[in-house]
């Protein structure tokens, strides 16, 4: 028999994981939520093996739990359970801040190992009902080890990451995975709400392309979810709104000058500059969502 | 027999409406070139059923007419073929401004017909080899009739975008159009290069997800072809830019700020009018394209 994997929180991501972990080294997957429609929902699709609403039972069983609350969750899941992980338990969590997070960890006991993690994927929808077995095809796989993370540890986390189809697993530290995700994400979702704060919003409906469908997606967005992970990161994302407010005002006065040959000289610039992105991507194999 | 239709221009657009209007009426369709190899290509594909180099040989055959070029070369080619349509022809366009090309279309004669339109369809790609039978399928077809358009050819451009699979037919005057598109085309390809143009781009490469994919996959334009959009439309781009800046600086203030009430409350804002966006336009079923 493998391990008991501890899904801590079924909603889009930790429903999805444990779609996805479904088979992995002959784990059991043991699900706990604070809900019973949606542990019930769990076992009747047969999401997990076994549900649990008592988060101390099931962590008394857990050989690896994943973390899978919102930020603020997950921080005061950590302190208020820090003496029911099982010894040697490998704890990790899923979230899109690791910052705050790995400061939580802070609470756990010297028994357990603890790495901080964050799968690039998710959609915006919420809730087990819109989890997906193959949310992470091709996602990439953020860890962010660190002096409390045992080697196996990672070890088994890399080897699962590769099992849900992630593309890749890439590791950094918080401060670094916490600066570009305010750019790669957090700044994505600002830019797609502040598109929607237009005041005529609703005098261009049908007049939507796919540029205004693929930047806009995403503030359709849990409001709570986003709150927490935008303020946990508020000084990175800060940082990177001014860069990206610099850039749209330089673009803007370049056009209203009328000065063509500056204009096609700024678009030739940052449109190879998208295809080299572009073809580094494509050698990595990624393809993956990101909620 | 069907009318002959003749598309001048066989690029990304104009290949994909060849390809699309397949079979409409029994027309034929004439594909007009300045390339050689595209022509060429065309025919062998069999993308159109003849295909002319020389637009003068082609216009005098032409009953309805698809001028597919770049803005100012559907400008200039009005001017110079102003003689050259025939008595009673249809002529129309598919560029993503018209103020300029309606003013163009002043140069022709009262014997033909012009209505401006704009398929909101398109890929970051260019050139016929990247051409979609089904490139407009679910979406808006946009047309700005005026007094120059014959009613019997507002009713052919509506069939035959129906043909080709566009979810509907939009009809607005230019300004409308010109202001609405600044906002829902022009300026997401301006936020896309924006994005593009941050210092550590790539840098951060191994860590996007779909919302940086979503939001600057337009980035890869087509620099001649923007330019042009972009500084003939330069009032309504720059007054929409200067909405989002805006928009963007708020939500950074008030991340900056530490309230999480107004941040929370903020987003539940936009959000909720993405969200009712989404039910506007799923209640139209359009689902295409835009370049």
């Amino acid at each position: 028999m493998g391990k008991t994997i501890v899904i801590v929180g079924l909603g889009l991501i930790g429903g999805s994981l444990a779609k996805a972990l479904r088979g992995f080294e002959d784990c059991t997957i043991l699900g706990v939520d604070v809900s019973q429609p949606t542990l019930r929902y769990a076992l009747e699709q047969g999401i997990v093996d076994r549900a649990e609403s008592d988060p101390v039972k099931a962590l008394a069983e857990g050989d690896v739990v994943y973390l899978c609350l919102h930020p603020q969750g997950i921080v005061d899941f950590m302190a208020e359970h820090q003496d029911h992980f099982r010894p040697g338990a490998m704890i990790t969590d899923v979230c899109g801040v690791k910052g705050a997070i790995l400061e939580g960890a802070r609470a756990l006991p010297e028994t357990v190992s603890f790495c901080g993690g964050h799968p690039m994927a998710g959609t915006e929808f919420s809730g087990i009902q819109h989890a997906l077995k193959n949310m992470f095809q091709g996602a990439h796989y953020i860890l962010t080890p660190n002096e409390q993370t045992a080697p196996e540890h990672l070890e088994l986390l890399e080897r699962a990451a590769r099992y849900v189809g992630c593309a890749d697993v890439v590791r950094t530290t918080p401060e670094q995975h916490d600066a570009i995700i305010a750019y790669t994400s957090q700044m994505m979702h600002i830019i797609a709400v502040a598109v929607c704060d237009d005041p005529s919003l609703f005098q261009y409906q049908g007049f939507e392309g796919d540029s205004f469908r693929g930047c806009t997606r995403v503030a359709a967005l849990d409001v709570s979810l986003w709150t927490q992970l935008f303020s946990m990161n508020a000084k990175a994302l800060g940082t990177a709104l001014e860069q990206l407010e610099e850039n749209i005002r330089q673009y803007r006065q370049t056009i209203q000058s009328g000065d063509l040959t500056a204009l096609s000289g700024k678009l030739a610039f940052s449109s190879a500059r998208k295809r080299q992105m572009n073809r580094l991507e494509q050698a990595s194999g990624a393809v993956g969502r990101d909620g």
